[in-house]
């Protein structure tokens, strides 16, 4: 049986059963876009990750990218993978027909790059970080810009990267330094280093082009003075490329993602490196911020990659192992039971599935926002839009936190032999943990959520997204089976909401210290509520008395999803009961226990 | 300033001031052992910690273990680091006068073997597993066996180990098939595989002598047949060295802990591979149990070990690392702040300090109940002994499955820099999962305690902790500063005696599937009231009024502890309500899901 690292019924499932992503096509820009083009897209993904992706995950860890005289050398199975995705087309398929897209709906492209992510994570993300930087390119470059970048790194030629942290900077934008000095032909020359730069050097393309954030000379100080420019590796002049002294000081020893380079890259030192402005000056951390929104996403759909292709490892593994006897029943003279018949190992199972089916729901859900922000007017787009930006940081940190965890947990299913690398949970387990630091660490993701998501427009996007839920909560409790579910939720939901009050009452009365202080405690809080709403949603999906369906694969899908529903509120949703009281207590240790206390 | 990797301060607080260790002297068989002693015996395992363990530490995951041709090379760095702590004394350390020992306290012993671990986990395991070894022949060896085997190992030039895995059988022991066939000179002649064998084979001492569990010809099935043999590779025959055929068919690739060989070895396959009994045929798993108690707190040491220097990695990081602006000061013009000073930074160091300090101090109070025993008259010794019984499993899993969160949280705190060989977080992060596996998963201890532990003598040790927790909480009722923890752990103590009659309930009313079916869960809340508890302890020893203490070290040593205690009662004991709620409930999700429904 061939290795499983994702389910496609379970993205249909999604796609058609639950957000009825499928008919989108009613719609004129997603015209075309039937059931039959989705599953047709879907199985081409499927293909390449097969062919292409999941083959060479294991062989990129153990012979990992490595820098030599300079040079950045990735494994040679990354190049033809990378083409095999821009030749069908999907790093320009979110884009319109007349910009040389496929006009494709976010949802199906998503799931799509889902199937990549799952099968490889760290060869996937090239693509779409490429994707990425050519949307931004796309949205705010000049026409010229668009035509000199936007073919090459469309055909997967040339590898896009976002550039913004520097050594002294890292999370704190406002501190970049790296200068730019507007040059006599209308360009600018920079100066600086930017670091972990993702794929920001390899040997799998022949150019990179760098989404850039620098300061041009005389700008103001923090944000408002930041600008966006395009810096390729190699410039393109005269039908030639020109090198453009972006040189690679080094790459970084990581943890995992080993075949995945974060490098160290050196702007202008060994002679002049030109960056073309994108958009207007000192505007670039708000157009960055859709390159990073696309990326957050991008990274919750990476995670959630790679604790479903962990789960499916786990669920093999449990299914295929003999060892011990049920505790009622130690009647030597019988055979071992597989362990998947051990109540433990199923809980541990069942908490993986929990995670990872509620990961991607939730990024499903977010997808289908922006498909109908495109597709309904505009007063409801806006809507769906601050819906999205409220659950961006959501999306990107349960799938990274809790998909952390998942996969620890599926380690553990294999005991010792999940430590070693005869299996592929230890890399797994190695990969995955960057997401947590990824665009933006929990911790920052916790200050946007609370600081500036729930806060906006008079807290608005929170209105919107209890309404959501209330929806999904009433039509639940009209079915036996999820009325019970649909009660615990509204407890929580009700839980969230005057803990959220709470907090806004901190910000109007103490300081932003005391406010945000456990923004990320309320960041777990909020995150595991809403993906209780993403299962609920998903048992309202579920044909009535699943248990009566006739015996078969379609029966135990559906029955699986009914107890992993279970499984969330019985096992994962109570946790949300000690955060709460901590979120409401009066209590500032963390601000009160000064550095010198730390000892 | 020298990097740290433990606190010598905490641990003297321990020993001295919560349990008093230092008065152990008193007995007259630990005569001698005053505060002097015990100040010597630390002063001289931090010098070699210093000197030869934590240098190597990175070197030895950096320069791995490795196989050529039969043979598996180790670092050189670890032979003269073995010989320096054997030559000490310490592999010898607990036993008798009488017996080539320094009858040294536990409490002392393991405050020391502690600073091994912190400093270098597994150089350290490599003597503390010949020092279990050792254990076992001193206890149940033949006087032959013990004069054949006991001095090159008390040297550090014969490596001990447990051999009892093997490749079908895993947690299960009953399932293990190695044989033992009698020879005409009165030993065995073995055949078998074991596998995961830790310090199995390596290049840093002379001979392995392993402590196996196999089965004599015609013994009865499960755990009832097994009997415990030494099996050395060389074989010392007429004053020299026979080979034994013990052949290493491979060591593991494992994610950590590197330099730390498991290896996969093979019995009497290339020639006969004799097999000296150890103690009574058929009684070598009760036998084994002594080793695997002490192995599982030396887990619990490594674990804590691992955490306790990723901490000190992480407050330094903390302190050194400037990095934005407090959420209500966020003019540009100021530098930014040392992230210690991030409300959010400190949570998680507060998280770390309170797992690490909370671990090490369950483990101090078992080493002193271990040292109780052999003070007390034998009455009290009995009641000392169950309590060990009852703690073992939480003081293996909780510093094994929480000190792997805290190195996270560790990580995290560095950012992208944690996730990087630049520091060694990452290498903290993957060498202390191990332990969650190591002696017995997880899943195994809860089972251990829920299932044996728990039940044993009528719930006798249950009875005796709780005698234990009251008194503290009856002290700390009468300190302003510790009553409300004091009346918050009173609280979690009687939910967690009431959730323990509802688990005894359903023993005697359902099925053993049913009671024990989330018994990891009662492993989780268990622990986390213990830590509690110890959390209480440690703050009877503090001062009155620690903040009108004089400036300086001491008291930030003992506000810290106050703040760190104030901690774990707000953010980590609260986690237990989750559990509590679904220890109680009826739903039984994980036993009612069979395989097909994984999917």
């Amino acid at each position: 049986m061939a290795e499983q690292y994702a389910s496609m019924r379970n993205l249909r499932f999604l796609l058609y059963e639950v957000f009825g992503a499928d008919q989108l096509h009613t719609s004129s820009y997603y015209e075309g876009y039937d059931r039959e083009a989705f599953d047709l897209a879907l199985d081409a993904a499927k293909q390449i990750s097969d062919r292409y992706l999941f083959p060479s995950y294991r062989i990129m860890d153990k012979e990992k990218a490595r820098y030599e005289n300079g040079k950045v050398i990735t494994h040679p199975l990354m190049r033809p993978a990378i083409k095999a995705i821009a030749e069908s087309g999907w790093i320009s398929a979110h884009h319109p027909y007349h910009e040389g897209g496929q006009q494709m709906p976010v949802s199906l492209l998503n799931a799509s790059s889902f199937l990549f992510y799952c099968s490889n994570a760290n060869l996937a993300s090239h693509p779409f970080l490429t994707s990425g930087a050519a949307n931004l390119i796309m949205a705010f470059g000049s026409e010229e810009l668009k035509a000199t970048y936007l073919p090459e790194m469309f055909a997967g030629n040339w590898q896009g990267t976002m550039a913004l942290t520097e050594p002294q900077a890292g999370s704190s934008l406002s501190d970049i330094v790296t200068q730019a000095v507007p040059t006599a032909d209308g360009a600018y020359a920079v100066k600086g280093q930017k670091i972990y730069i993702s794929g920001g050097d390899h040997s799998a393309a022949d150019n990179f082009v760098h989404l850039l954030l620098a300061r041009i000379q005389g700008a103001p100080a923090g944000t408002k003075g930041i600008s966006l420019f395009v810096v390729p590796k190699f410039r393109p002049e005269n039908g030639t490329l020109v090198d453009n002294h972006v040189t690679t000081a080094g790459i970084y020893g990581k943890m995992g993602q080993k075949g995945y380079v974060a490098a160290h890259l050196m702007l202008g030192e060994q002679g002049e490196t030109k960056a073309f402005l994108v958009g207007e000056a000192n505007r670039g951390l708000p157009y960055m911020f859709q390159m990073m929104n696309e990326a957050r996403i991008s990274t919750g759909l990476m995670a959630t990659g790679t604790a479903t292709a962990a789960y499916y490892a786990s669920l093999q593994y449990a299914n295929e192992r003999s060892q011990g006897r049920h505790p009622s029943n130690k009647d030597l003279t019988q055979p071992p039971v597989r362990i998947i018949e051990h109540a433990d190992v199923r809980r541990m199972l069942l908490f993986q599935k929990a995670i990872v089916e509620g990961s991607i729901s939730l990024l499903m859900q977010c997808s289908y926002y922006a498909d109908l922000m495109k597709t309904c007017d505009p007063a409801q787009a806006k809507n769906y839009h601050i819906l999205l930006e409220l659950l961006t940081p959501v999306a990107k940190t349960y799938p990274a936190e809790m998909g952390t965890q998942a996969v620890s947990q599926g380690m553990q299913v294999l005991g010792g032999a999940g430590y070693t690398d005869d299996f592929p949970l230890e890399q797994y387990y190695r990969d995955i943990r960057i997401n947590c630091i990824y665009e933006g660490t929990t911790g920052i993701h916790g200050l946007d959520l609370l600081g500036r998501k729930v806060m906006m427009e008079n807290g608005k996007a929170m209105t919107l997204l209890m309404q959501e839920v209330k929806t999904v909560i009433e039509k639940a409790m009209g079915r036996s089976e999820l009325r019970s579910y649909a009660e615990t939720l509204s407890q929580r939901v009700a839980a969230l909401h005057q803990t959220t009050l709470h907090l806004i009452q901190l910000a109007m009365t103490q300081n932003a210290e005391v406010f945000l202080a456990d923004a990320t405690l309320y960041l777990e809080f909020f995150g595991t509520v809403v993906i209780g709403w993403q299962w609920l949603n998903q048992g309202l999906s579920l044909p009535e008395n699943v248990s009566n369906l006739p015996e078969g694969p379609e029966k135990d899908f559906y029955v699986g999803k009914l107890h992993t529903l279970g499984y969330y509120f019985e096992y994962e949703l109570p946790k949300t009961l000690a955060l709460e009281i901590r979120l409401k207590s009066e209590n500032r240790v963390t601000l009160e226990t000064t550095a010198q206390f730390i000892n």
